[in-house]
């Protein structure tokens, strides 16, 4: 799975994930009303109003980027109705060509996470049949259990050509408190790093492998670091733009092949028209600032990296 | 919302939990059979024979126990009918008087598990309304973002009293790998720990703290040493049964009170017409043997504790 994606960045030449974590804040009024006429001022209209937001972000970015990130958890605020526009934004996503990398952030003990891998990247068993639950292409992991939380998912990305990215270190504030903590003089988020590194030789598809790993941008001089401990393994980045990482900041989470990390911008895309450089396009354009802002991280990170 | 808890398992004697993590392959032929030939073998089928297995076994031991814990994934690997099937069992587990503690292990940065937080323990405004989206009593989160990740939590523990169970010792065989790395002497599952603790001082509810924790009935010598170190913070030990844990390894998991720790057993529950100890009841009576090991156990538990 992780050739696919670099096929598509290569192509592209877009090393870009737009991040689709839909604040009910971020949704034109407009659109809410619409939806609340229609379904009331509910968890349906609620999800209804994220949908269309969705879905005009999809239309207008599509032909821009290689994948997108949906964050679970701003569809599970609204329950089942929430995670139902979930599955429809993968579904729909998919449909565009985009590849999907499921922010779920799940992990457990062996047979527990087993069971998040089949809903999320496998196909679980019923009778003669089998169904895929989300299906999306990538899912993030979290690593606290060991190789027994993650075991499961290694067995289903190779059986489904699937990928992961294992939380290293993570784009927030106090990401240091546990992560940093120093084991006989290395960070705690190294010692994971060793092991995603090793988890992701089992794994490997082409130059790289479908183990890749979470560093977040606020962190440059970790991820310069990281990246030349893990060459195989590609890095997914969070924290550019909205949480404060720069293009700049970035070059580093790159290999000397130009590959090797894909950026995500959440807010900075998909709430663009609610910033100061977006603002002449109003709510009723916010799908087109959003492009806007597809197009100006585009030309920012290609410039860092020198392309 | 610990205190009810306390109360419950006070009343009943019952410092017990019982897990809902059912597996398709727990549930007895002629419940699937019933189901597909409705709803065919289809996800949708599949959720409603885990639906009446639950049912059942909900019906058959709420009177003995003070709290059930569902794990999501094993309703997430259904996808949407699964999760329906989880929202439904903790709706009907709350109908019956019984406290919810959802095994969800999530955590993320800070405005992430702020969604987590509002989905499964708080509510979320939509227009002028507010609804709770699946509305567990108690939510299990991973520490590894560190404070950022759990703050939201905490809020939303304080507003809506509800709590949490962050985990410290996690019960499976590798949990080690990165939990048990000693940071200048100390593991990292104390140092989790401690700022257990800490976290909790801000959400006392009487002698216990909304903030609980998971220790593995697995590590019964880390449960002695952790339970000093954090006399306010409530105990959640998976692991006994099925995953080999035994009473007598649970004692010191308790204080001087009697009380600071809630035992859970799935498998070993919901499972149980499958042991050779309970096969005489034969797969039509399954919630019979579900609620003779719930028997079982606690007149192990209360032996174990010399009641």
């Amino acid at each position: 799975m992780i050739s696919k994606l670099i096929d598509k960045i290569e192509r592209l030449q877009a090393p870009v994930v737009v991040g689709l974590d839909p604040m009910l804040s971020y949704v034109p009024e407009y659109l809410q009303k619409q939806a609340y006429e229609i379904h009331g001022e509910t968890l349906k209209g609620a999800a209804e109003a994220v949908w269309q937001f969705n879905k005009a972000i999809i239309d207008a970015v599509y032909d821009l980027i290689p994948a997108v990130k949906p964050q679970i958890a701003m569809y599970e605020q609204f329950g089942i109705e929430g995670l139902r526009v979930f599955q429809q934004t993968v579904d729909y996503c998919k449909e565009k060509g985009l590849l999907v990398i499921g922010d779920v952030k799940r992990g457990d003990i062996g047979s527990t996470s087993e069971a998040y891998a089949i809903g999320h990247l496998g196909r679980v068993q019923v009778g003669s049949q089998s169904y895929a639950g989300f299906d999306e292409d990538f899912a993030t992991v979290n690593p606290y259990f060991g190789v027994d939380g993650i075991a499961p998912f290694l067995k289903v990305c190779k059986e489904w050509d699937k990928g992961i990215f294992i939380l290293v270190k993570t784009s927030n504030p106090s990401s240091g408190e546990f992560q940093d903590q120093l084991v006989d003089g290395t960070p705690l988020y190294e010692l994971v790093g060793k092991k995603v590194a090793e988890w992701g030789e089992t794994c490997m598809d082409g130059a790289y492998s479908n183990v890749g790993c979470v560093i977040g941008a606020t962190y440059p001089e970790m991820g310069k670091a990281l990246r030349k401990q893990m060459p195989k393994t590609y890095i997914l980045v969070p924290g550019y733009g909205a949480q404060g990482g720069t293009a700049e900041d970035l070059v580093h989470y790159f290999n000397p092949d130009g590959l090797g990390a894909i950026i995500n911008s959440s807010r900075g895309i998909i709430a663009a028209y609610k910033q100061e450089a977006y603002q002449s396009y109003g709510e009723k354009h916010f799908a087109d600032a959003s492009r806007k802002a597809v197009l100006d991280m585009l030309a920012d990170i290609r410039k860092a990296l020198g392309k």
